[in-house]
């Protein structure tokens, strides 16, 4: 069976005071389905991805919520793997197509995080950790810090080489209308910024942010549709969705300088597309800190294990540099903004207005495959899915 | 493709001072892994269903919290819909076997829910509700009082009718020995119990529970395999799986003397199903208040609207009736306990017992198709399964 994105939207991303969970959610769905050219009535089943509104916000239950908000019928779930809750909606999303049960499914990534005070966002953060990790206190930044640090003592990865993936992202972001900050940077700044947890600064860590993005997801043939509707949108199908999981906490795991998850469902993911790692041309990667993206580019395969650092700091995986993969063109987790739940389908509306030639400014170009991969906890789930342009 | 439930388990369910939530995990899954006679390594992807860790315990994250603990390396996914989590677990995970992507899941339901003070647990399982009702401080128990003085009105249900369904539950969960109560009630009892929100009386309620269960589903050839590995055990064929949505509050439906999503769920099952609700010999249907069990009845077809009530206590759908429907054999949420997110698997547990011809003194005689309803909020989640024994 193929499977299709065929419209996707996402809400600006940042501190949004003045704009509730229900108008982020409206403009999203709106969006997606304008650009799809379809209404309401197409929709036979609705999948919302979305971390911490049980926590912070007291409810639960998003998917009859947001159905009843979006005035549709259909069936909903609400599905939740910590800040992979949007790839994981998206991959069950798919699985709902291609059971045979539903034609035309909308997924809703939607998190709004800064109606909480950073210290209430950063403990129910770590609900997606493990019991060990939360009774020390430790956060994020800190799990991260830990595999920056295991990463340098392997392979000499060094501070200016974490600050050149912010610099890059935020050259990136600056490009994009809808990123959380639009400003560049450059490396002084990063290394310059406050130390959070040692060796990342501030500015190599992405912000708490709200937003949201809706992609529309269907069957078709591919042999007879290149468009949907009297959408002029080409349609962007999706070739691999593969899931994988590791344990919570890092203390269990084998290796520091990798995640593992990422590794396998790398893997799967390009097995069942089909194509090696060199013919992606974009990715969209979690870069919830700037190591996160060097784990990424190696546990994908596009460097070897030690290598990747060297190619951002050289500006390989950047939009200017015309090289073999552009990532994070959006700006990435970094730059664009990291609403938990909202980031996973973030990256795939990303992908989707790369593959169709939509993203002015930071337009890459010819590029006709695209990978995403959104990662929950410190790599407890990773998500992974590619994308082919027709 | 045929799909059968080759494994089922169900904890002891009660209040569980001693026992944590990675022991029941543990019980339930090991319990199910025994009775299918398979190992882990078989298990393609775990789905757990929970309504309440994240609120009421701080923990997200659950599907590769519950990989971790249970040695399991495949893919994991939460599934959230309120009381209805453990239903829609087991629907999502259908889903993944039918999209071709896993051959044999695992879906575990639980909810640790006594670890926590009542008033802690009344106001998180609002957070299945809308926002008018959280604010306007009304709870479950008084929401349903709404649906039961709708339906008085209309159909001149008595309290006592109410009290029938208690009666009965109650009954038969002292003939199950894992139920949260094991205790026979008459209707004196519910009659004089306290009022709760009037017409709902204390013995109207389902209590708050701990426990888990787990169920195994598996692609197979039916024509080929009546038995799985060296198991005695006969196979249970998933004849449907069907999911509906309503709004999440009550002021918003056209009816207050129905659920329309349990209808709705309820004709697309018996639809995929190619069978009446005639043929249904067993059912667990989602008394979380005596009025929900007559609901169910009517909405699911069994009987017409304002005929349920008058037939359940005319003792027409209890064991001893030998009647063409026995209704919640295992004593029901009412009797048997509901622990939120482990209700949904624990009735499909049920189902597949008695159509093996299990469950000793509780054993429905001569069971072929049974039907399972699960609900979140106050409906607006339906899940309806529906199971034949081959």
């Amino acid at each position: 069976m193929d499977i299709a994105v065929i419209g996707a939207y996402t809400t600006r991303f940042g501190e949004l005071w003045g704009t509730s969970p229900r108008a982020l959610a409206r403009e999203a769905v709106g969006g997606a389905l304008d650009d799809a050219k379809i209404s309401k009535q197409s929709i036979d089943a609705l999948y919302v991805g979305n971390m911490l509104s049980g926590i912070l916000g007291g409810q639960e239950h998003l998917g009859a919520f947001f159905a009843e908000e979006l005035n549709l019928s259909c069936p909903a779930y609400k599905v939740e793997g910590a800040c992979a809750s949007g790839g994981l909606a998206v991959h069950s999303a798919i699985a709902g197509v291609k059971s045979g049960q539903y034609r035309t499914v909308l997924v809703l990534g939607i998190e709004k995080m800064t109606d909480h005070t950073p210290e209430d966002v950063a403990i129910a953060l770590m609900s997606a950790g493990s019991d060990e990790e939360r009774v020390s206190g430790v956060t994020f930044p800190g799990l991260y810090a830990i595999l920056a640090r295991a990463h340098t003592e392997a392979y000499g990865t060094t501070e200016k080489q974490l600050a050149s993936v912010s610099v890059k992202n935020h050259y990136h972001a600056s490009l994009n209308p809808k990123a959380h900050f639009q400003k560049q940077i450059n490396l002084n700044h990063v290394l310059e910024s406050p130390r959070i947890a040692d060796p990342l600064k501030l500015l190599d860590c992405s912000p708490i942010s709200d937003g949201a993005s809706a992609v529309i997801i269907s069957q078709i043939n591919m042999n007879k549709t290149k468009k949907i509707g009297n959408s002029e949108n080409r349609l962007i199908q999706i070739i691999a969705s593969a899931v994988a999981t590791d344990t919570l906490g890092l203390a269990q795991r084998r290796s520091l300088t990798e995640l593992s998850s990422t590794k396998k469902a790398g893997i799967s993911a390009l097995r069942e597309a089909g194509i090696s790692c060199r013919e992606i041309d974009i990715a969209e990667v979690h870069d919830c800190f700037s190591i996160a993206e060097i784990l990424a580019m190696e546990d994908l395969g596009f460097y070897e294990k030690g290598k990747a650092a060297k190619a951002i700091e050289n500006g390989k995986t950047s939009l200017v540099s015309g090289g073999a993969i552009v990532v994070n063109p959006s700006g990435g987790l970094k730059a664009c903004g990291h609403p938990a739940g909202a980031t996973g389908v973030r990256q795939i509306a990303e992908i989707v207005e790369q593959l169709r030639g939509r993203c002015d400014k930071r337009q890459v170009k010819n590029a006709r495959f695209g990978l995403a991969q959104n990662v929950g906890g410190s790599g407890a789930t990773a998500v992974v899915h590619i994308f082919k342009s027709i």
